[in-house]
């Protein structure tokens, strides 16, 4: 059964108090790299894949996209993004990322936020992203860093390394890793860098940019907390382009 | 100035002997990915960076390559590399891989192994062996994995993670590393997946396929000490194919 903590009532409440600053970790460094990788949306037919309250889905809208589908495993998010979007453009769905239904060539652009490292198995997701888009479509997708879901420790000290330092341990193993956040037993996959680039390759994809964003230096001056992000990468940030089909 | 380490003979003599030996470390990981993903090499003509004593450039000869260029820095390895091998169809060239000189639409395939992490500017060097490259040609690397190359502390223990793991730090500080191995003051440069990947793709590259290499299951069952290669990877290798120009 695929987890959906985001309906758990302790984990909405923590997340949505997270989410609603706009001075997070999010809206600070995930959301501008993303963003920085969107073509203009003007008039785009777009697909986000977990779109939880439905924040992208507004910057689509204010950017004149002609139609949005946001698509989450729970149902209070998307009772949420509704309650916030009301745009004819706009349509929701209840429904994992893995399981969304397939329309051929019927979207320019697929985004996902902060998702795929809940999905057990990430290819058929990124074969079914390729079904969907027309060609040259665009698809970007952020997640975990592998560095970071490798052991989900956090940063620790040693003796023979005196200053805290992250550690990565178990790299090669892609298989499920359990942490706590805002509730226990959350379930994240981790995955090696090697398999997202080849998956999406294999899947038909042009890769066109890999980022791993940290805090830019006025944030640095402005917020030296988030200075941790330069030390090991947080997130994983991956674009492409659907090529052209071989005959 | 260049480093030149392998001119050093207490440098030289150490990496002699360790390359030496076909169960090392680069034999039992680094080369089979490397060699997993070239092409047919028959009637190609092929640049290696970095040549060493000239390892590949036996392999390519043997795979009946029309012609391979080696080039490196050093010029005991060049010397070695001549002694081993005497083929009309093989030339040898002492010069920094950032140095070498572009003939246009030149080389089907160009590789450079555990070269690039000794290289300060990898952009200028990722733009000619583009030029060098005729369309559709091949560029097979690997370097340091960035996860190695952030700290180069080696494994560590700590207080709160008691098993032993791989400590990164700084790992978007793009800088020099210095470190000893053989002699001291070894300089590497650290870069993060992203320069790779984002360079390529600007000097013209289409990502093929990103390797992060460990052991096989068969191996690690004979040499178990190898497993600690699963725990983080010690390589990156990517390889590339030189794009169609846009007109």
């Amino acid at each position: 059964m695929k987890q959906n903590i985001y309906d758990n009532p302790d984990f909405f409440k923590g997340y949505m108090d997270l989410r609603s600053s706009e001075s997070g970790f999010n809206a600070a460094i995930e959301e501008p790299a993303v963003y920085s990788l969107l073509p203009s949306l003007k008039g785009l037919r777009i697909l986000d894949l977990g779109c939880g309250f439905g924040k992208f889905v507004s910057f689509c809208l204010q950017n004149k996209a002609e139609f949005v589908l946001g698509t989450d495993i729970s149902q209070k998010m998307i009772i949420e993004a509704k309650k916030r979007i009301k745009d004819t453009k706009a349509s929701f769905e209840v429904i994992p990322a893995e399981d969304f239904e397939v329309k051929e060539d019927s979207f320019d652009l697929v985004v996902s936020s902060m998702c795929f490292h809940y999905v057990k198995d990430i290819r058929p997701v990124f074969n079914k992203v390729a079904l969907s888009l027309k060609e040259n479509g665009y698809f970007i997708f952020s997640v975990e860093h592998p560095i970071c879901t490798s052991m989900l420790k956090g940063w620790c000290n040693s003796d023979d390394t005196p200053k805290k330092h992250w550690p990565v341990d178990d790299y090669k193993k892609e298989t499920k890793r359990v942490s706590n956040w805002f509730i226990d037993g959350v379930i994240k996959y981790h995955r090696t860098i090697e398999t997202y680039i080849n998956e999406l390759v294999d899947s038909g994809f042009s890769i066109k940019r890999l980022l791993e964003p940290g805090p830019t230096g006025d944030m640095l001056t402005e917020r030296p907390e988030l200075s941790e992000h330069m030390r090991r990468p947080p997130i994983l940030v991956i674009s492409g382009t659907k090529t052209a089909q071989q005959v």
